[in-house]
């Protein structure tokens, strides 16, 4: 971390929006040097409650976010957004759409929001919504909301890091079965029924109830509510919930055990990070020993994988690469 | 590679559907050795047509597929055939369904049926469904259809492996500003809008018709195709679509450039997924080096991103770590 990355950090940690801000620049980038700015921002963080929200495109979740943003708020809790987008330079527009109705907190100072472009981070994805709310926590963010546009695998992923994950259904999106496909269901911890006043609702609902009663119990019972985002209804209700289950996550038994399988994987995915953004940072270059190795294989002459184990086979090589990728 | 594993390609490529359903099951549990095993049979591969099949949960994707396999092997054409699931023990059973109205072509050796589930893949799964299509490839399928269950940032990394991308809709799916917010409009070589019976398939069309005057052109017109996959109405001129688009990849003058930059990317794939696996083993294998590491991650005492760095600065350390990793 150089000496600009460390001041970055301090100013961050001070309070300062800008310096945040452009730590998340760095997040979202990958930029190098970033594991020693998040070693340093690392222990301030653990104390924010990280909740997921996610489900169909058209659901509803980002007027359902303004919501209950607003209600934490008027709770004097402060609140962090990270909205995980397939953004691109076609469709980015309409995306942004639904940012607009969250510009009524842009100037909150109790608010931060943040979009991640997934384009282009290919399986990245996780780990910088990861960072992002770490930056959010250290930040002092006491509610950190995290919307996925998609559902999809990574979408999964990146709901793993909640510690609660809200789904968010409407009637018109099809029967349950169709959730269930998706994978939704197992890793809610709340369900949402949005557009509530809509034909539909009350089916949807009593199904979800019935395919709650096949799920593994875990200790915490998975709520099924109603919402209308575009009124507020229900909205209360919600955020009474998520402070029940900050409660539950507060007394559970089984977190330490789980923090601690989670920090072993999390060494796993930094340094493979890490060693691969050497990597490509090496073979780009194109040093002495790699040059003819890579054109080989953009000509075609050696396949990715003969060329890949014999880099592997050589770990004295591999080392001077990793080495020479370094910053 | 083993004996064992230089034999099971011997015997796949010579016919073998056993051997192939062996090697499959390698490559979906990543298994140590497996970029030797690719190694062996990458010379084979590069003659399929690969045509991704996506959109939301309830399109009908697994319907037209069905629809798809059966014109294709009229026309004598050999199939293969990647489910990408997000399946689990929970929802697995309902995803399965699905699957069950494929098994008219079990008996078919003209046919390959494989899912993959995308459980705990971690962003490997674009790794691992390319690794199937490898297989089917070499097998001598003259199409592979790659079918995805849910549309998020993996799925889109996925429908890049294909040669052809089909986008499945509904009417009811919603407005087709959904499908933007997806993402899923520009990765689209073919759209199509399945279940047309319906109420709300014409003003679909429209929309899709008119946002596909937006998009940059690329030598391809996008066509917006109606079907009902479960009459077979519409399905014949899809795979007319599709006769003419491998046509067109064929003579694409912007195809070698393509592969060029792909085959390095592929490198620093490979590269970096048998690197972080190897790290992985020595980390669960815990030698006298980093044995105290990881448990004073585990424990909280040292923080994931400072006991990377700690290894990242040590390249011997590390270089002993992904060789005694190896196999």
């Amino acid at each position: 971390m150089g000496e600009e990355g460390s001041a970055l950090v301090e100013r961050m940690l001070a309070g300062d929006r800008v310096a945040l801000a452009r730590l998340m620049t760095l997040a979202e980038n990958r930029a190098p040097g970033l594991p020693a700015l998040m070693r340093a921002v690392y222990p301030r963080t653990g104390r924010a409650s990280v909740v997921g929200i996610t489900g169909p495109p058209g659901a509803g979740k980002s007027t359902l976010t303004d919501r209950v943003t607003a209600a934490l708020r008027a709770q004097g809790r402060r609140v962090g957004i990270v909205a995980v987008d397939p953004s691109s330079p076609f469709s980015g527009g309409a995306v942004l759409g639904d940012r607009i109705r969250m510009q009524g907190h842009f100037l909150d100072p109790g608010v931060f929001i943040r979009s991640l472009s997934t384009r282009g981070a290919h399986g990245g994805v996780p780990r910088a919504t990861r960072d992002l709310v770490r930056l959010l926590d250290a930040f002092g963010m006491d509610d950190i909301l995290v919307e996925t546009v998609g559902v999809g695998q990574t979408e999964l992923d990146v709901m793993r890091l909640a510690h609660t994950v809200v789904v968010v259904l409407v009637p018109e999106a099809g029967d349950a079965v169709q959730v269930m496909k998706a994978g939704l269901l197992e890793i809610a911890h709340v369900l949402v029924v949005n557009k509530a006043d809509r034909e539909g609702a009350a089916r949807l609902e009593a199904e979800l109830a019935q395919m709650l009663h096949l799920r593994p119990a875990g200790g915490w019972t998975v709520p099924v509510l109603r919402t209308q985002a575009t009124s507020g209804a229900g909205v209360a209700a919600l955020v009474d919930v998520l402070a029940a289950r900050r409660a539950f996550v507060a007394a559970d038994a089984e977190r330490p055990a789980r923090e601690r399988a989670e920090r072993e994987a999390e060494l796993l995915d930094v340094l493979g990070e890490e060693l691969r953004a050497r990597l490509g940072r090496a073979l780009a270059a194109g040093g002495d020993g790699v040059r003819a190795l890579v054109e080989d294989v953009r000509s075609g002459t050696t396949d990715p994988y003969s060329a890949a184990l014999r880099l592997l086979d050589d770990p004295a090589e591999l080392a001077r690469l990793v080495g020479g990728g370094a910053r």
